[in-house]
């Protein structure tokens, strides 16, 4: 399925749609509708689930997010957050560089000088896509956050955060203290990010507010060892720089152990790049052979970053390898700032006689262009069928509920979805059409199971009184289940799964 | 306790702190650290499981935050959504002008024009707070709205959702469409709403970034008819017009039905009234008598509210009743506003020949707010320990448990912690201190149950073999539980709980 056509299908049934759409909509905004939320809180839930239970010493928060104008000018962001734009003298329509350029650069414009681009512009004699005048301006640094005035006076600005990873680099101390002034320590947010994109497109993948999933990891580099045991034997799917530059595109396979003893990545990066992989084959379901570990080289990595991994997934609908998340090892660059910009010391004693500034491993997901990707790599047409082959811990709905006859076993299918509710499983009742028809509509939105009531159920003289039928959607399996047994039996199956161990910080400093 | 000594221990155990805490804070913005962030999930959880859970025509969506101007300007909220503001023309501090007359005027000035406002000032001649001069200006009107622009040219404005009600408005015809064109139609949003508080104060409760939870129910006003019956003998504590005007602050318990035949409001009203006054009383938990029904007079509330009761709370830390919430029954205000400033007809086909616009009752309830009034309510001392009164649904830690050695009985601990996970259920692992220091611990911040796993627990030998130490958090009451059995004795506790009859919307239109 082509963007358009997934993005069509998406609104149709009430995923998602532009915001305010009846003014004509709001570009780079989006309205999620009942089951696009629902499948996003899963999503969330489930990379928290994952990532926050790495470890006993990883915690999630929740940073208000707008933030003083002196923590983006410590981070960079007031000076560096930019994109190069052209803007056309003649129609005033505003471009990002790089899709201006893309059919004569389509590696981006990454790591060029503003005279390079310029120099692009002018060599290839590139004219307003818009109206095709050649009057496009020179580019110019635009940058991508929003500012706002904070109270009355109009002195004080803040701006809404361009990532939700400052947030957690300003509560390092505080966490530190609240907690055991121990190492490593895990922060991680959920939340909205906001960036003023020149131009908005591709839906949800460049969105001028989305929601990012970010685990900041802050580390005393000698000493912090995961137990990367737990994956050494781990296939990963490498394409690393010096492949990229020998042409390749398709990644090799590679063990996480050969990472660490062949390639000099460092085991603690090595640990969290392998439960990384898992998380997005294993919870999210995308198909192994559909992912890449795709390292960026030093050129194309923020200056800060000395280790970056993007994890890309091929989506059908984008035509090809897309970015859905990143680990980046950010060194101590993001506490050396906010120690300069808010004068507060920010070492940290990690023996009697030693005090360092923290590393930060990064592992960043974007919760919207994974929705996207779920609905691109998971719905599929079987026959006459379709079927969303989404896992169970992210189904909007876990059970769905029927009475094969609307009037006459109504009243006891409402009492199953309430016992099933009240055990905390996620279930809808619907009455609408044939049993086939709602089977349909449930495969399509990926609900795990249904179950029916009917006339056996309510009858006394029935071998099967008391029972319904419970459906697999994959298999499309039927077999009589008790309704006393069916919360036992369904009860544990969808609660994200966590990682294989969790594991204990290093001992207290203190 | 007092306010600041509430916020103080709240700070001090890493439920909340200003944001950007190393910068100095930044008014009216406050993160939320591991705790704070769990029970406010847990919170907004129990909102939406009671309220989309009254039926099941009634939805959660997730709209962006951002409006643009045609949207706030059709609401009202460009012209309107002001506060009088008086600044000092010496030291150029800018208050609000109820704060600045609340000692002349406690009741505060909603209604009073400008010109009643600069009268009040002059009379009382009040100086500033501040510096002490009598140079107060007059006041004028202050937007709360945070703007924003959107894109390069700066000419497409958009403003922070001062509400998430507006969104909710956009989004009907949409969710009309893809639901069977019936009402009512309930549509939820739990999400941040901004507003450039002038003077940010009580720290939760004058925000300038706060999270609402919202239910807009759109209807025909002609046969919204909710089952009554549910409710009907509810006593609620109402304190009317007529009682307040008569001098009283206590209020009266009034039944539901009486409500309707004596007082003559509206019976849908009634119904989401008595359910919202059992939520918080059965599923948060506040003492009944703190509680009242506050009805506003139509002086006081705004203009298109045709009825409106506050719910409030007596919290100690603020010296009184709080607003935490309310009921506005806003008629056809809204949608007939997007349907003039979009030019979209909005209205809907109720019968084969009458079309209308659908009225609106709006449930509104302040997530910050409430988080504070529960540790306001709920933290109490018996003795020598401090305990919180939390609901079982509202635990951050559904369940502790403790190896009763540390090393000894650690690798068991850490299979029931990963057991009970696997199972849905949120459990935390403590082995630091000695396990009374661990139950005074959990006591403190509400979890309900803590399990030890001992030396009998792995001893073959011992008839507790295999068995745990189960304790309850209020009665402080110990058993023996089998580990097979945890999962299955604990495992329903904690969903939040449902309203006991969801109903059934009227027959689709189509």
């Amino acid at each position: 399925m082509k963007s358009d056509e997934l993005f069509a299908l998406l609104r149709r049934r009430g995923y998602l749609w532009p915001s305010a759409e009846i003014y004509g909509g709001a570009q780079g905004l989006y309205d999620y509708g009942p089951l696009g939320h629902a499948l996003k809180r899963r999503l969330e839930e489930a990379w928290s689930a994952w990532f926050v239970g790495l470890s006993d010493d990883y915690h999630e928060i929740e940073p208000a997010d707008i933030l003083p104008e002196a923590v983006v000018r410590a981070s960079g962001h007031l000076e560096n957050f930019t994109d190069p734009e052209v803007t056309c003298d003649s129609c005033l329509t505003a471009f990002r560089a790089d899709t201006i350029l893309e059919k004569v650069r389509p590696e981006g414009v990454d790591g060029l000088t503003f005279e390079a681009i310029g120099g692009l512009l002018r060599e290839h004699r590139i004219a307003c896509p818009r109206c095709g005048k050649p009057t496009l301006s020179v580019p110019r640094p635009f940058n991508l956050m929003f500012g706002v005035d904070l109270g009355v006076t109009g002195k004080e600005r803040g701006y809404l955060a361009p990532e939700t990873a400052q947030a957690s680099y300003l509560a390092f101390s505080r966490m530190y203290e609240v907690g055991r002034k121990a190492m490593p320590l895990g922060i991680a947010v959920v939340g909205r990010a906001y960036r003023n994109e020149i131009a908005p497109r591709q839906v949800l993948f460049r969105m001028r507010a989305f929601t990012q999933a970010e685990l900041q990891i802050f580390f005393d580099p000698a000493s912090f060892a995961p137990p990367l045991e737990a994956v050494a034997s781990e296939r990963l799917p490498i394409l690393g720089v010096a492949a990229r530059e020998a042409g390749a595109e398709t990644p090799e396979w590679v063990t996480a152990s050969a990472l660490v003893s062949e390639r000099g990545l460092p085991a603690f990066y090595v640990f969290h790049l392998a439960h990384t992989f898992r998380f997005y084959r294993d919870v999210l379901g995308y198909p192994a052979e559909s992912i890449r570990l795709f390292e960026k080289s030093a050129t194309e990595r923020a200056f800060y970053n000395r280790i970056q991994f993007d994890v890309e997934v091929h989506l059908e609908s984008l035509g090809g390898y897309k970015e859905l998340g990143a680990l980046h090892y950010r060194g101590d660059y993001d506490l050396t700032r906010h120690a300069e910009g808010s004068g507060k010391d920010l070492q940290v004693l990690v023996a009697p006689d030693r005090r360092i500034v923290p590393h930060v491993l990064e592992l960043t997901f974007g919760v919207d262009r994974n929705l996207w990707a779920l609905a691109d790599t998971g719905l599929t047409t079987e026959g006459e069928r379709t079927l969303w082959r989404l896992s169970r811990c992210l189904a909007p709905w876990s059970v769905a509920v029927f009475p094969l006859l609307k009037k006459e076993h109504r009243e006891r299918a409402l009492e199953v979805v309430a016992r099933l509710r009240d055990a905390g499983i996620r279930a809808t009742y619907d009455a609408a059409g044939s049993i086939g028809k709602r089977y349909a509509r449930m495969d399509e939105v990926g609900t795990p199971y249904c179950v029916t009531v009917d006339g056996e159920t309510l009858d006394p003289a029935n071998a099967n009184f008391g029972t319904v039928t419970l459906r697999e959607r994959d298999s499309r399996a039927q077999e009589r289940v008790a309704i006393e047994a069916l919360v036992g039996q369904l009860g544990g199956r969808f609660a994200p799964p966590r990682p294989p161990a969790s594991y204990d910080a290093g001992p207290s400093a203190a």
